[in-house]
C-alpha cells in the first residue's frame, strides 16, 4: 500500500497520473494548502521542503520508504515497477532529460507565472512580463519536440509526458487568460494534449484528490 | 570521449565536477552565452532548450549520447559509470529526491533571483522580495537537512551534492550582497560547503570552462 500525500495541484497530479496508470492501491491524505498543512510537523518528517506531493510505499524492498519531489516520486514509481522509463539506453535518458526539463524548466517557470498572475498581493509588470515570455518559449520548446516525436521522450509514452501534462493543463486552463492565445499557435503541442487527455488512467489521475 | 558543452555557471560546474569526479576523459566547448551562441543551430540540434550544459558521449553503449539538463546529466554518468548514485534501495531515492529539490527548487529560485539583482534591465521590488524570502527559505531546508545527515542524501557524497554545491557557492558570492548575511545563520550548511570545496574534484570542476 502507497499513501499519498497531495492537493489539487499540477505536481500532485503528475503522481497520481502514474499510480492509475501503474493500477496501484494507494490511500490519498489531501494536504490542505490553504490551510498552511504542509507546515505540519508529521507531514515536514516525510517532506521537509513543506511542499506536496510526497508518498510512503509501505511495501518498499527493505522497509517503508518515503520520497517527496514529483520527479524523484516519478522515477522511484517507474523503477519499480519497471513501466514508463527504459532500464537503460538511449531511450531512457532522452526520458530522463525532458523529465527534468520539466522539473526545473516548465513547472517553476509556470508555478512563478501563476503566482505573479493569480496570487501575489501586489503584482509586478516586470515579472509577469518575464514569465508570460518564459512561458512561451518553453511551450514553443516542447511544440518543436512533438512535431518531430510523438511522444517527449521519443516514440513511447514516458514519466515525462505524465510530469508535462498537468502543467500544460494548467497553461490551458487556469492560465488561459495570458497563455491561450500563445497555445493556439502550437499544434504538436495541441495535438499531443489530446493524445494524453484520452488515455483514462489521466482522466482518472487528474481527478485525484476528489474535494 | 566526451564533448562537453558549457559556461561559468552554476549548472555548467555541476557536471564539470562529477567529470573530474570520475576522471572521465573530456573536450570542453565553451558556449558563450553573452555571445548568444546557445542559438547556434548546431548548438540546439544537441539541447534544444538553448541552455548548457549539455553533453555527447561518443562512447556510449549503442553509439554516441547526447544528454541536456544538468540533472539528466548527472544520473547518466553515475549510472554509466556506477558511482555517486546507488543502483536501488533506499540510498538511491534520498539521493534522487534532494537532485530534484535541486534542479526545482533551489536552482531556480536562486536563478530568479540572479535575474532580478543582477541582470534585469528594469528591477522589481516585490519580484527581488518574493526570490530573497524564497532562497532564504531553501538554503534554510538545506541546513535543517544537514544539520542531521552528513551528505543530503545520507552517509555518502552524492550527485544531489554535486547538484547543489556551484548554486550555494553562487549564492556566497554573486549573490553575496543579498544572501551572505543569511547563509551566516546556516552553520550546518556553511560546514558542507567547506566539507565539498575542499575536494580536489570540485577544485579542478568550478574552474571549467578556463576562460
Ligand atoms: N519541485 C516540487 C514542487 C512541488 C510544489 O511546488 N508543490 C506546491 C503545490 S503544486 C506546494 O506544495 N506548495 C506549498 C508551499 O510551497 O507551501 C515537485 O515537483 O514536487
Ligand atoms: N534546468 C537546466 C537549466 C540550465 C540553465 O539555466 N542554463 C543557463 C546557464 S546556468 C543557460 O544556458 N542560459 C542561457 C539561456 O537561457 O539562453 C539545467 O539544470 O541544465
Amino acid at each position: 500500500m502507497i499513501s499519498f500525500y497531495t492537493w489539487g495541484t499540477p505536481n500532485g497530479r503528475k503522481v497520481a497520473i502514474l499510480l492509475e496508470e501503474l493500477g496501484l492501491a494507494y490511500d490519498t491524505i489531501a494536504v490542505n494548502l490553504g490551510r498552511n498543512e504542509q507546515f505540519a510537523p508529521g507531514f515536514l518528517a516525510i517532506s521537509p521542503n513543506n511542499k506536496i506531493p510526497a508518498i510512503v510505499d509501505h511495501s518498499a524492498e527493505g522497509g517503508a520508504l518515503s520520497v517527496f519531489e514529483s520527479g524523484a516520486i516519478l522515477t522511484y514509481l517507474a523503477e519499480r515497477h519497471g513501466r514508463f522509463l527504459p532500464a537503460e539506453g538511449a531511450a531512457r535518458y532522452k526520458a530522463l532529460e525532458w523529465l527534468h526539463w520539466q522539473m526545473g524548466g516548465l513547472g517553476p517557470m509556470l508555478g512563478q507565472l501563476g503566482y505573479f498572475e493569480k496570487f501575489a498581493k501586489e503584482k509586478s509588470a516586470v515579472a509577469s512580463a518575464r514569465f508570460i515570455a518564459e512561458a512561451d518559449r518553453l511551450l514553443s520548446v516542447m511544440d518543436k519536440r512533438l512535431a518531430d516525436s510523438h511522444y517527449l521522450a521519443g516514440d513511447d509514452y514516458t514519466i515525462a509526458d505524465i510530469a508535462a501534462y498537468p502543467w500544460v493543463v494548467t497553461a490551458d486552463t487556469f492560465l488561459a487568460d495570458v497563455l491561450a492565445e500563445r497555445l493556439a499557435t502550437k499544434p504538436a503541442l495541441l495535438a499531443w494534449m489530446e493524445k494524453i487527455a484520452a488515455r483514462p488512467a489521466v482522466k482518472r489521475g487528474m481527478a485525484v484528490p476528489a474535494l
